[in-house]
């Protein structure tokens, strides 16, 4: 199946239906795709503060109603509990499960926070005629925690986590506005250049994700990065929590380029 | 005294102890001023969804800490209890008094929301050009209710605000790529052309503000507008609200360059 050229309901109801349980990457190509974090409702205004003050990692497309598995605005007709092909539960900061559906673990105050996804900007990217090296190399992104301290509310802090992709000398500037237009995932760099000013001590072993080859005649640009939100809420190891498994995103009713505006 | 050229820290020092009681329209050159919602706890996360749903309305500065009268991002020093000239303070839906501080009004659950304010596109429209209608004549913007349905957002709804400015056809494009660098405080306008199509039926009669001339070769043009928070939360009619005066903001910190990234 060429799922790329497909719409996203249709992958959406494979993916409920089972027929599709692996990573969403490529799949609809021109819609966005999104991060999920489910929490109970008594840890949610923390967490949409922590979201508020670090819009650049924890950029909100959308958050559901209390309770609600539907969504209002990225995506029609949607299961959270269902249309992602597979759940991570963690439980007092645990990884107790991956599941394909966690209607069974449903409960009436959870809210869901989908978060922008780079997935989009590197579409944008490519379109920009910038490779990118996890790409070409079929891995995924190098991600890695950094010294940056991200603005803590009620009882979520911790570090920012960031992706890196190699740029050429001179296609800086451009992967800087290109993604620049695009604040709801993730936007602009966060730091261009030497990995150790933000505390990367070894750009060749990422903390998340695969290595991948820094050319001669490349810089290492990082961007503000996704599993931060997952991060800093697996620090506090919350009773229940639930995410999307890496690379098995929501895919979303709304295109990458309705992003910019 | 010349307050436009001041310090924003020396005139909030002015008018925390008494000495500037008035509109602050004008002081501080470039320096970015806010909008006020306090709210007690028990409501904030309805609020703060629905600004994030309604971030053209609603675009936020900074979320205080529950109780904190300080500020951690947008000013330093702040006492939000005393550093705005005029408050006013709603109990069930109610006006109940105008005041020149709320210290003795102050609760540990309070949540300070400050949101930003038109004050700062119009000064960068200014600079490109473009005149501003109710400066030349001394007036308050007008702003009108409309038939634009905001996103709800648990007890939170109602419609959208906006403020209206004439502008010459020939810079209309101008006026959206200005504005539109600027999503922090409005951003681009939410319609340009026909009042009726927003439920506007007689654009030289606004609901709140004053009216302007529309020239011959103008068109009038709306911005979301931050009455549209206060008119949602007054909808509600909490037990109690504390905001500014119209016109009577925080100054802040945070140049309005600075509001464009």
């Amino acid at each position: 199946m060429n799922y790329s050229q497909m719409d996203p309901a249709e992958v959406r109801r494979l993916i409920r239906e089972g027929e599709i349980t692996g990573p969403t990457s490529g799949m609809c190509a021109g819609y966005a795709q999104a991060n999920l974090v489910i929490l109970p409702k008594d840890l949610a205004y923390d967490f949409l503060l922590f979201t508020q003050r670090n819009q650049k990692s924890c950029p909100i497309l959308e958050v559901s109603d209390m309770g609600s598995r539907s969504l209002k605005y990225i995506a029609n007709n949607v299961d959270i509990a269902k249309d992602i092909p597979k759940y991570r539960v963690y439980e007092d900061g645990i990884l107790t499960g991956e599941y394909t559906s966690v209607e069974h673990l449903w409960r009436d105050n959870f809210v869901s926070f989908l978060i922008g996804c780079s997935f989009s900007f590197e579409s944008e990217l490519l379109e920009a005629g910038i490779s990118i090296r996890h790409i070409e190399e079929n891995c995924n992104v190098p991600m890695f925690k950094t010294n940056i301290e991200c603005e803590p509310a009620g009882i979520f802090n911790g570090k920012m986590v960031v992706s890196m992709r190699p740029i050429p000398y001179d296609q800086i500037v451009k992967s800087v506005m290109v993604t620049g237009t695009m604040p709801k995932v993730h936007g602009a760099p966060i730091h261009i250049g030497d990995p150790s000013v933000i505390g990367i001590s070894d750009v060749t072993k990422p903390d998340f994700g695969d290595s991948v080859q820094i050319k001669e005649g490349e810089v290492p640009v990082f961007w503000p990065c996704g599993v931060t939100p997952q991060s800093v809420v697996m620090n506090v190891k919350p009773k229940i929590v639930i995410t999307h498994s890496p690379g098995h995103m929501l895919i979303t009713d709304v295109k990458n380029v309705d992003l910019k505006y």
